[in-house]
């Protein structure tokens, strides 16, 4: 059990800590970066440390111009708009262009030696960087990206290839440095159709996870309404695919398994996030649906989506107590579910 | 065929005639509404007239403080938070209360008597109503409405109660003046997890069109991200179900028959609208795909969501003409499938 945006916005200790830092800068300080990705393990006792970055550092230490507006998201100074702007995107040397990612998870990975918890290193996907950089910012319908891709084929394709370079160039180092997991993060791919993705997107994150195989870390995706992208996403080489609170995870792994059935695949989510604003008796209904949804084994929970800002910490400590108190039990009674199936429902 | 929001935005005679006007002034104006009705029909020869209106037009004209800002959407004066906000939402009499939109269907329909054009009337559904009430605009993550939703699931049902009311008396008036087809526009219901929506909305829907029944117009239900709703959306007591860009039509159709297979059922969609934006032969393949996956019969074919504004009037006006020139080659095709069923698919 971890959440998504653990380390950050709802935290009065992080506020604490960062209220005076701009966030690109605070990612640039390996021992506050440290501290604030520790701070929700202390908190929170989760499983797994998420390292406290962005998915646009990478972009902002090959030095584009970038700049992550609160309550906005990242905007560019100059959108991505032709051939000529493949330019200013060059490859990264993380040891080089962003040491400091490299200090704060080897910090990381060391205070949490002698523990169980995971230290997860995470990208930006290539869709979600792609469409950042040409819509200039946050977008609700993505359409100069998709027009792009659509108009352009060979340079979107060339522009997700650099990303996508990118995005694997950043999780190998982080992976060196000591993280144990890996996540990448295709927020805004659920924007596209099935063919969609699969044409123009696929390759790319199939790029990110092959390269990363054999380092023994599993690999995470995970993207917002992506429904009818769950198989695909694990087609790509996912070993974990996250899911967002609309699709339960019973019909997602139905979904997933008339894709990838060779292999171990393994579900992480997915409480709506805005279940964590109700009283703790809502909050446990709903995990325990999410436990039994999940099915016991494979699974690793989590939100649908990050942690809302206005988000009770509190609640969030008795979520992962709750989670670890019934997990055996809800693993036992789905063992013996598997070993005595029910008949199968009407629908 | 026909287009969500073609009424509006991309066309230069439509901002020619509205340029003066706020949205719900104009459409208090039932001489420009008719007017800015059949501004499509003429131009794009479509199947359908969906009357120029606003979800939120009936709120107002209860006297509910609320004004659609350009570029961001309703916004009310007062946001709901508490039972006492109910007494703000008195029953609506369509004749008293907005007599312009009867006045504009029956000009609308009047004009349309000889031809075979559908005259569509609509309302916003029960959770995107109160989406605007509770958040007070439009909002990402409807967490305000989610939360009261959860914390105090009587008043939300009692508020989702009144909205259906007015949903419902304000489509029972349209079709008494005209209109030939209804759809319940509940965009933003694809928010909820499935068990919230049978739950909480579900029913309120089905009021609606209980109600409608026995009218002898199609209903239509249309919401965005509902991949994981479409089936209950059906049993609700919809006719056609509108399905977003994000769902191939062949799978949409498969997952609603799980729920409701005992009546006929149409779907409706599902071209993302950003296509539009594309060279026209970039169109014309993706349209292609839509009715093919739409199987022919009962398929409405329409974008996933509403026209963009940057769209080229001159590409629906082709879309159209493709739509109705390839159809029956498409419905035969289908036929002789259905006659002679394929192997299935691996997956």
């Amino acid at each position: 059990v971890w959440f998504m945006r653990q380390a950050g916005r709802s935290l009065p200790e992080y506020r604490a800590k960062r209220a005076a830092a701009d966030v690109l800068e605070a990612v640039r300080d390996p021992e506050l970066a440290c501290e604030l990705t520790l701070q929700p393990v202390r908190r929170y006792g989760v499983d797994g440390a998420i390292v406290f970055s962005d998915i646009v550092a990478p972009l902002a230490a090959i030095g584009l111009g970038v700049r992550v507006v609160p309550g906005r998201g990242p905007v560019l100074d100059a959108p991505f708009r032709t051939r000529a702007d493949l330019a200013r995107l060059r490859p990264i040397e993380p040891a080089v262009d962003m040491p400091w990612l490299g200090t704060a998870i080897r910090a990381v990975a060391e205070e949490l030696a002698s523990s169980d918890v995971a230290v997860i290193g995470f990208a930006g996907g290539p869709f979600t960087l792609a469409s950042y950089l040409v819509e200039g910012g946050p977008s609700r319908d993505h359409v100069h990206t998709k027009t792009l891709m659509r108009t352009e084929p060979e340079l979107f394709d060339e522009l997700l290839g650099r990303l996508a370079a990118l995005a694997l160039a950043s999780l190998r180092a982080q992976v060196e440095a000591g993280a144990s997991v890996v996540q990448l993060f295709d927020s805004w791919v659920g924007a596209l159709h099935p063919a969609d993705y699969e044409r123009h997107v696929l390759p790319h994150v199939r790029a990110v996870f092959d390269g990363l195989a054999g380092l023994g870390v599993p690999r995470i995706h995970f993207g917002v309404a992506t429904g009818e992208l769950l198989g695909l996403m694990a087609e790509a080489g996912a070993d974990v695919v996250g899911v967002d609170w609309r699709v339960p995870l019973d019909v997602a792994r139905h979904r997933v398994r008339r894709y990838v059935a060779d292999r171990p695949l393994a579900l992480q989510g997915n409480l709506d996030p805005s279940v964590c604003l109700a009283p703790f008796e809502v909050v446990e209904r709903e995990a325990l649906d999410v436990l039994r949804r999940g099915g016991g084994r494979g699974h690793v929970f989590n939100l649908g989506h990050g942690v809302l800002p206005e988000t009770d910490p509190d609640t969030l400590k008795r979520l992962v107590a709750l989670v670890r108190e019934r997990s055996p039990a809800i693993l036992a009674a789905c063992a013996s579910e598997r070993a005595h199936p029910p008949e199968p429902e009407a629908r």
